[in-house]
Parts: C-alpha cells; sequence; structure tokens
C-alpha cells in the first residue's frame, strides 16, 4: 500500500474524486476499526474495483452524524490497471455506486491537475446548519439534516452576535479540547437567513475548521437568538479563548459540506508550498 | 375496547387526527402482531397518554415502506378524561410527540364534526410517485422517497397512456389479487410531470385504490415512457383486466399519500349513507 504523499510517486498517478452523502448512520469520515465509516466503506469498494490498495485523503473530514452534498477526495493509482490500459473513470464511478449503498454517491472522478492535494490545496471549506425552531413540527423525511430548537429564534439578532467573528482569529472557544495543533482560524463567511419553508439556515465558510467548530459557533448563536445572552456575548467568549460548555453544542445532524474551494490549477504548486511551510502547526480541518 | 363504529357510541366522542410518517421502517399501516406498524406505535402511545383502549381508523391503509405527508385517522373516546375534565387536545398531540419517534408526526387532532369517519366519509385519496429516471444520482438524503429508474423516461408520452384510464373502470389488472371485493374504482386524476429537480412527479387521485395500484400503475406507465411498449397498450391492459406481473410493479419507497378529500360537514350524514349501502362491496382503499 502506497502511503500518502503530497505529490504522486513516481510512476503513479492522482485521481480527484467528487462524492456527497447521508452521515447519519457512519461514524464520521475517518476510517476506524470496527466503526462503519466513509472512508473505509469506499476505500473497499475502490481497493475491489481498481485492484490496487490506496488511502484516500480528503477535504474536510467530517465528524460522525455529519452530511456531505459536496466532498472532496483524492487517491493515488498505478498509471495503468493491471491490464495495462487506461483508468476507465466513468466505469469505476458507475461500479462504486453500484457496490456502495444509496448513502453514498460518487458524483465524478477525475485525473487531477498537477500538484493537487484534496486536503492540503484546498483553500476554504463551506457547510451549512439548518435549524427547525420555535418547537415547529419537522415533516418526517426532513429529520435527517434539520436539528429541532425549542423557542423561536431571532435571525437579526444572531447576525449581529456572529458578525463580529469574520476575520481571523483564535478560535478555541469553540474547537473541542485538543493537546496540540493551533485553533487560529480565518472565517470567511458566517451568516444565519430563514428560508421560505420557516426553517433558519446557518452559511459557515473558513479556510478549515477545527473540531466541531461549526456546531459549537451555531450553539452559541442559539443562545443570543433566543435572548438567552446579549448579542456581544459571542465575541466577548472568543476573545476569553475559554471552551464553551459541551451541552452548547448542536448535533451532528443539522450539519452539511457543502463546498471545497481551490485554487485555479497554476496556482496549485504554490498553494503545496504555502501548505507544507504551515503542516508543522498541525493545521486541522476536520468538523 | 370499543369495536370500531360507524358513529361514535353513546357517551363517546370522536376525534380527528392528521398527521405525516416516513413508511421506510413500518410494515405499513395496519397493526399485525409482531411487526412494527404506524397504526400499532400511534394506538400504543394514545392509549398509555388518554388512558384508553382504542382503534384507529384510517382513510388511507398505506402498505410497508408507503410514506403519508397528509394522513387523516379518528378514534372515539369517552366525553371525559379520567379526572373527569375535557380532552385537551393540544396536549394530546404535544406528548404523542414526544413519545412517538419522529418517523411520525401528529400534525393536529380535533373534535370530528358529526357523521364523520377517516374511512368510510373519504370522497378520495391523493398520492404522489417520485421516479429518477436515466440512470441520475440520487442526493443520498432524497433516497427514503424517490424510486430511481435506469433509462430514460418520456413524460408525454406516459400521459399519452394514461389519460384513457381515467374514470371509472374495473382496476383488476393493476390490482393485487384477492379472494373478495370489487376492483372498480374512479380514477380522478393521473398524470406526470418533470419538476425542475429532473425528478418524474406522477399525481394520482382515485376515490379509493385497490392494493398496490398507484405502484402498479406507475409501473406500467414506465413501461410506455421507456418505449416497451406503445401508450394504447395501458387501456388494452385495463381491458383486459387480466393482472400484470408483479416484476413490473414499481417499489413503495417512491410512493407518498398526499391528500384526503372529505366532504363539507352539513354532507357527513348523507356520505355516510351511500358507504353504509356499498359496505358489503368491500371496497377497499388501501395502498
Amino acid at each position: 500500500m502506497k502511503e500518502p504523499t503530497l505529490t504522486p510517486e513516481s510512476g503513479f498517478l492522482r485521481f480527484r474524486m467528487e462524492l456527497s452523502y447521508d452521515g447519519t448512520n457512519f461514524s464520521g469520515w475517518a476510517k476506524q476499526r470496527d466503526q462503519r465509516t466513509v472512508q473505509g466503506e469506499i476505500e473497499s469498494a475502490l481497493e475491489s474495483v481498481t485492484r490496487n490498495l490506496l488511502v484516500l485523503q480528503v477535504a474536510g473530514r467530517t465528524d460522525a452524524g455529519v452530511h456531505a452534498s459536496h466532498q472532496v477526495a483524492h487517491f493515488d493509482l498505478p498509471e495503468r490497471d493491471q491490464n495495462g490500459n487506461e483508468w476507465d473513470l466513468k466505469d469505476i464511478a458507475y461500479r462504486l455506486n453500484r457496490m456502495l449503498t444509496e448513502e453514498i454517491r460518487i458524483q465524478a472522478i477525475s485525473l487531477a491537475p498537477k500538484f493537487f492535494h484534496a486536503r492540503f490545496s484546498a483553500l476554504s471549506r463551506s457547510y451549512i446548519y439548518k435549524i427547525a425552531d420555535g418547537g415547529q413540527l419537522l415533516a418526517p423525511l426532513l429529520r435527517y439534516d434539520i436539528a429541532t430548537w425549542y423557542r423561536p429564534l431571532d435571525v437579526p439578532t444572531m447576525n449581529q452576535a456572529v458578525t463580529p467573528l469574520l476575520g481571523e482569529h483564535d478560535f478555541a472557544a469553540f474547537c473541542k479540547a485538543r493537546d496540540t495543533g493551533t485553533t487560529i482560524r480565518t472565517l470567511k463567511e458566517f451568516a444565519f437567513e430563514r428560508g421560505a419553508d420557516n426553517f433558519i439556515i446557518a452559511k459557515v465558510t473558513s479556510d478549515a475548521f477545527c473540531h466541531s467548530m461549526v456546531r459549537s459557533l451555531v450553539g452559541a448563536a442559539v443562545c443570543v437568538g433566543e435572548g438567552r445572552f446579549p448579542p456581544d456575548w459571542m465575541k466577548a467568549v472568543l476573545d476569553g479563548r475559554e471552551r464553551i460548555g459541551e451541552s452548547l453544542v448542536f448535533p451532528s445532524r443539522g450539519l452539511t459540506l457543502t463546498n471545497v474551494a481551490y485554487p485555479k490549477d497554476h496556482d496549485l504548486e504554490a498553494r503545496l508550498g504555502i501548505t507544507v511551510r504551515r503542516r508543522d502547526e498541525d493545521l486541522e480541518e476536520n468538523e
């Protein structure tokens, strides 16, 4: 088995995979012994289809129960298949979708541009978080990706609370405690809106996220939206750098990874150089 | 326990319940020994909340795996609760929703008008059936109520095939064989349309349905839509009254009960009179 490398080993090609999944019944993305994970299911199917051992690298290592409508991963394979032919990528995607349950759909597989790395090339990740507030009834088939909240929430107040968090900050207060790694992130987008269906949707984009960061941010914003704390409380919590209570963290089910942004192809080499210099900081990107 | 009666026994009140459910993990509506059913779950919760034994009567006895976005049922209770107070219907609905899983949501409970019977008063039932055709990928969270079909389907041709079936006919060819009961039904609406999301939706309304009738009709229309049979094949099958093959019947998961129509309150007594005269015909309404 090839250990993951920044660029493909000599004689190997790198392939980019776009996919979606319903995270409900997975113990998250990352492979774990004796757990059903998205990575585990796909690697196993991909190894069977390509007859090669491989390791998937992913843009957003989603947590248990978190969904993805657009996730990006990569894997490396020898230049030719075992019959000496070029890889038929459409056929590989088709066969993966036949082998996998409908919980995971492979949207496309393509030859990756030079210096592409699903995780380290990514400029940002975008998530949405959906909430049905005010005790409104949730249609049964919508329960998988919308969290419920008993009290009504005031969206303008929530936006007032979260806007000061935009930009580069130390998000330690909204990150699950870890021994290592920086918690400095650049929050590029964080806003709530109420849709025509009366659900609230939070849109959150950051260069990277630390563990359970979106769910902590949403939980804190809900405290403000229901009037428990004033809007300036969130910025004070951020500045205090003391981890908010676990009870405030909102459930996984409302969270969906919706997009990963990459540089243009000709900027990939420079981007990978930056990432390599930052690797010692152990920048995490899981949510 | 009160055996179900056409109108409430003396000293009893009748309550109308509106509800929705995700049928995926139920063995259908109707209570069965050792099976998890929608009726079984609700009756058990309702008995616990009201401390009365009761039997739910329903408008559409949906089959295993079939969903409902708007189902109607009724049940009878003594005029007062065990403390001699009037029933608090809002509280009963609230407590039911707390006890039941999110697979079932009780939308409302109200005092039924005189001569109301959820099953026998109903004038018609409406269903939708959703299909993702042409091998298009289905977003994982949409898999619960949309069926997939490999070949592309031509919607105008399907509508050409099904329009001659509107009106009163013997639908034996599209009904699961039973020993008893008429298979004459009045089909009021049956049309396919392709939505903005590229899925096909069939809308079907009838006074009543026999067993797996919508799924048989949809399966036959798909045969026409993919070009396997000409459009006039469906009317010929109807006229032949010979049951179509089980392999053509489409899966439950694409099917959702969306509406039940009742007469205006002042017409309910007359309606029940008609139904009683027709009861010996064993008119079924399950799907």
